[in-house]
């Protein structure tokens, strides 16, 4: 169950508004990274976790990215007040508005046509939110690894856009929201440490034949690269020559048992859409390539 | 530059056709966890990269990846071969190729009657793959995290498709496939650790005033839940009450600064669209309550 | 700011797993007419509107939709309980476990499969939800008619839902659930009508020559239906042979004014792109259509 | 059945071209509130619906709204015929046709190198148009009101549009097609009212405990924002202290019956992956966070 | 200018309902190939061509697939017909309910559920239809082979979709409606090979040193394959190991000239994120794999 | 199976960093008619095609498409080098980083923003690429003039992005990229018309009595447009007087039979949402066209 107090988590404090900032800020509030993802990544996890520490965790903080959620969307909404009420109202002449909407340093014509000036659940190229972005699967050793790698990245969009904005109040906020993904991260690391062992995730164990096998399949520039990801005692390098073979030493073919019914309906399918190789038949590019087609009643 | 090899990297050999069955091994065909994604996802980051060993262990597990999407791939045709010939010479009478298509066990409708019984890049529900569902950000300290957490996820929902056949040349192809994204997750840990440091992900640091704080903002359940990931001296810990204030100390209100005609459009905006909260207006859902409501010529 | 009590806000008292049932019940999870859309349409419109009355009001029922959201998520989770062990720890022998996810009356193997039998945000066809769905504007008038209409669809999708199944603990919370819809759409239309006037929405009037006249534009099934949607002396009403002319009296013809270089490049354009309808061309289709086609080297 | 004159429903006289100009009339061809969705949304609704006047009414409406598309194509075309011949023909040199498509002003680069200047059925942003628009559920009381919803949003983007172009000609066509909407609005509250009753929507009524009831749930900003929509007889106003209760007096609490093999998968689940919150384990975060970490081999 | 007539262009007189079967015909209604994608795809190439016998044949074909759309709409509310009403005035018990809808060879609960069981535009997936689907590029010699492709597959779907049901009434209807498609195609074709010369399509000739090599780039199973597409006079055949060398004989790599402060931060953004060859750090992964990892404070 | 070698297919040599134009590029990256969806579109034509000839040219071909998407790719990645730096390192003043990334002739900041200047799996409006771009069906008769249709969409985009740019080393890849598709096609069609016979595509015929009718459904613009798509002595021309009545010469209504249970459920659901057309009930519309609208209390 949730309250809501109409107070932010941070005070924003806008200087201008800007509609082109308003438009990048949409990145972390209808975005892949931004928060919404976030809140309902930990939301739809902590709804079904039944462990009392980890969901007591995770609605902690998708609650705490709901009001994210809310201190993003006051900004976009602070940035577009100026531009807001000129559309509304129609207070500037057409052509003025137009290039308001549409000018240099400003991507912000859908928000306005389309959303009025709102903050829509949109990235900044106007991408509709789906929870595609959101990759729960239902276990803890997978998701706590995707909490973690959600946060670090939510973590470089905020870095990116504080680099583009020199308006101090949005720098402060943006710096206050940038800072709770590194705490987040950090509660997320504990957690999956907090379960033993965690590596593999999941149940069942790899096949030891293949688990510790480096298929080096990609060659050129100078020397082979080696690194603590493919070289040392706990790997085996396979270079690209052995890589380039059947893994399991077999023939690398694929095949089912049919029955009879089975196999002679693809035996038909295949007689019937069979290419024949001996031929060279005139084809429609040959009869379009020049004006001088054989005409059907030619 | 990729060249191909006829030869699957692990022989298929698949007992019986089963186009249910098919139908489920979608997910890592054309599934957010599957095997495009993480082709795709890995080759995205290998021609951005430009870090000799990360690029080159990039592009060797990308074309991997599109090697196991060729496995995953023949796995599915294999399973759909049986009704394919049926489907597309007709071999079966109307009825029983509606039942064999839409039967109980089978949602394989779709692949079937769309998709020619081949393997189409959607996923078991017949949700088409989009990029989406990739999270490269172009920042290898957030991305590898994100491979780190792809891996897992695959591993999982491989593990899950093993448990769901009894067809040994299915499970053993499945287990080799599990068994490699293992064998990927340790590699891009590796990678990510070669990188020194990478926490915080990116470049700025986070605020110290916040970045050590958690906000309990959930209750309930008795007792406060503690643990590694909230308690001990790396935490700050805020309770409820505290949590659920502006953590800036200030008024936690948003703000703009407007030059006079903006304030003034905004204002005549308002004006216009106020809400009258002193009057009790009849509704259209009071006129259409009951049956008696006024007429426009009552 | 939000805040979270891990009770519901109503009991949920589930008799026995289905996950079949869970599935259906994902519609108003993650479905259009859901209670994520509801909550994101009242969220973004209460963060943009600057009526205190209005917002407040919107700050209420977002909240409320949030908690309707963890509701339906938990009916979700307690359906899919049984699944959810047996799939994670194998409990069931392969076959068994294969036809309990695929098995009539059971769409359900997306959710078990790929979500872990967890609540993702999609609907029980598998289908993501989107921002899409939400049609927010920016303006109260067109806004709150979107919340009356939005109310009314989740209204009717619930009470399907409650036709479809006997479990009396299922049947109470999502009567709970109905009932709020209704509650809500009193409150949207009472603020609706507190707004005078509200009609035509938004500022610009319409054009009086345009506003009162119904075209018909559709004959048959004998005679022309009329009603007060298109009689009375507010309408005039334009037969279809009237309705199939330009309304303006015009040449219903689309013209721009073009530069003399403008013109002259899609003069180019055309001319290289005619076709020319004085030939009778051999085409593809009769090349394809029997096997004696002239062959190129023929 | 559908017939076609080549005539359009109104004239359209466009100035001059104007790509960038173009681009934002897309809004309302391919947009989410545009004339494809209107002619589809009252088109589903009439091919099951079976009250002769309302299937008359929706057939007539949907039919004028392909007309609709077609005059804001037509406006889209004339804007983009300038571009379209520079682009085919090639006849701008290079830099210059680069800095028309993409300059200032004009964000029109997707319409002309992926669509060569058409129209194409996307919004200004270049997104596609997805049935996820149309929110048709085949219940009358509920579709009715959705369509006042959709045409009210609809007069408000062609009211945007409007207030963006100078071009007389645009803004003619543009005034027609917002009247149109209102109109149509008109008619579709004189149906939805000549359904009796029409509230609540659907056949299930609702529980008295709850319908009246008013939850307030966001708290702040001085008093409690009170009007129509939550004070006066016909609500019971809940004040959050209230309303963060279970609202059925329950204990909130979300249960399911499980059989002994399932709550033991369950329980085994719930072992293996359970947080252990005694301990304060070494993270990855830790090991990422310095470049002293503790090395495998150290 | 549209106008509509409320008979179909073809009688539909369906047997019996069936749910089962009105969600597989809604592959033509609201699927990739079905009768939206074809009316939308030739409407859009209509409006913008301006060669007048093109235009007249794009508006024929484009209104005659309006009239299909409304055909094989009309089949799916006749077969959802005896689903629709026992749904909407709850005449059958929960579980039968139930059962009907959701029961073996029969994937129709999205569209009772939520669509009211009436015709929506998704595929029997219950995927949204998206104007991805549609290919319109706007240059007719690609167009028209766009066009000439999708008759052929709507062609095959429809195909199929007789193949399943043995409903005499259906089978004429979509007989009739598939037979059309091979009518278009032929249309489509004869308005290509109008225009002369119309390969290759567009403007820009292309390279003679690449237009006429065939790279074998997949080996194996035995011999190479060779036929017309890759033999003859026509042809210059570049075996594997040839082919798997960069074409222009130039270094394969990939270049740009950056400025001095470019390249400098390029520099400072490359050691900021080296991975370190020469270190075997310890990672997640092997914190994870024990439970008797190095503890933080151990 | 594939193997990799970092020498691209094609030397690129750029020029000089421009975000604006990698974002133009994107278009064949990401974007619909890009080389990921033909490496795909092949790619699973390959997987399920069992005619040898065909299947080793469908591989061939998907395998150049792959090598084809590195090098637009990396032609992507060397125009937003310049930005990559910048952004990462943080090495321009605010105001300028965000004018250099929002400004004109630039609408690249999604990909700064939200990818790290990397290269994105979306097109030039930032849309994320989906399968829905694929049209594989399954059937070689369709899938070939997909192929066709679809070679002669990309060979026009190159030709539009070549138009756009004076870089002369972009110009020359893109030179090179553009004449592959020219000689895909020339094989897609030589591998068509070996398959013997090729039209009708797939294996049922069609209805005499209609696949060579000509339905005139659009009039308009003085006299009929005549040419080979619909005049000859192959073609039946039906005028729009014919052509708009029910082509079986049937009533052209639709029917069902229902059992008297589904009948009186209909006639149930009729009664209870019958329009009323003999009243004039007073609307919302009404209610709000003024402010003396009549109170509830009133």
């Amino acid at each position: 169950m949730f309250a809501h107090n109409k107070r932010l988590q941070y005070t924003v404090r806008v200087s201008t508004p800007n509609p082109g900032l308003a438009n990048l800020m949409l990145e972390q509030f209808g975005g892949p990274q931004g928060e919404l993802a976030a809140a309902m990544r930990y939301f739809t996890q902590a709804v079904s976790d039944d462990d009392p520490g980890r969901k007591d965790m995770l609605f902690d903080i998708a609650t705490e990215e709901l009001s994210h959620l809310e201190i993003i969307g006051h900004i976009v909404v602070m940035l577009n007040k100026g531009a807001k009420g000129a559309l509304a109202e129609g207070t500037q002449a057409e052509g003025e508005l137009y290039r308001s909407i549409t000018g240099a340093g400003n991507d912000s014509h859908v928000t306005q046509v389309l959303y009025g000036a709102g903050a829509p659940l949109v990235n900044s190229a106007g991408v509709p939110w789906t929870s595609a972005y959101i990759d729960t699967i239902g276990d803890p050793t997978a998701d706590l690894r995707s909490n973690i790698a959600a946060e670090a990245r939510a973590k470089l969009v905020y870095e990116r856009l504080i680099s583009l904005t020199d308006d101090p109040g949005v720098r402060e906020a943006l710096g206050f929201l940038m800072t709770r993904e590194i705490a987040h991260q950090k509660s997320f690391e504990k957690a999956l440490y907090s379960i033993e062992p965690n590596f593999p995730p999941g149940k069942l164990p790899g096949d030891p034949r293949f688990d510790s096998t480096y298929f080096s399949l990609s060659e050129g520039e100078a020397a082979e690269q080696r690194g603590s990801w493919n070289q040392g005692e706990q790997w085996r390098y396979a270079s690209q020559r052995e890589a380039f073979n059947p893994a399991d030493g077999g023939t690398g073919e694929a095949s089912v048992n049919l029955s009879d019914a089975q196999a002679m309906a693809i035996q038909r399918l295949a007689e019937r859409t069979a290419s024949n190789p001996d031929t060279n038949p005139r084809t429609g590019a040959e009869l379009g390539s020049d004006g001088s087609a054989a005409r059907a009643g030619g």
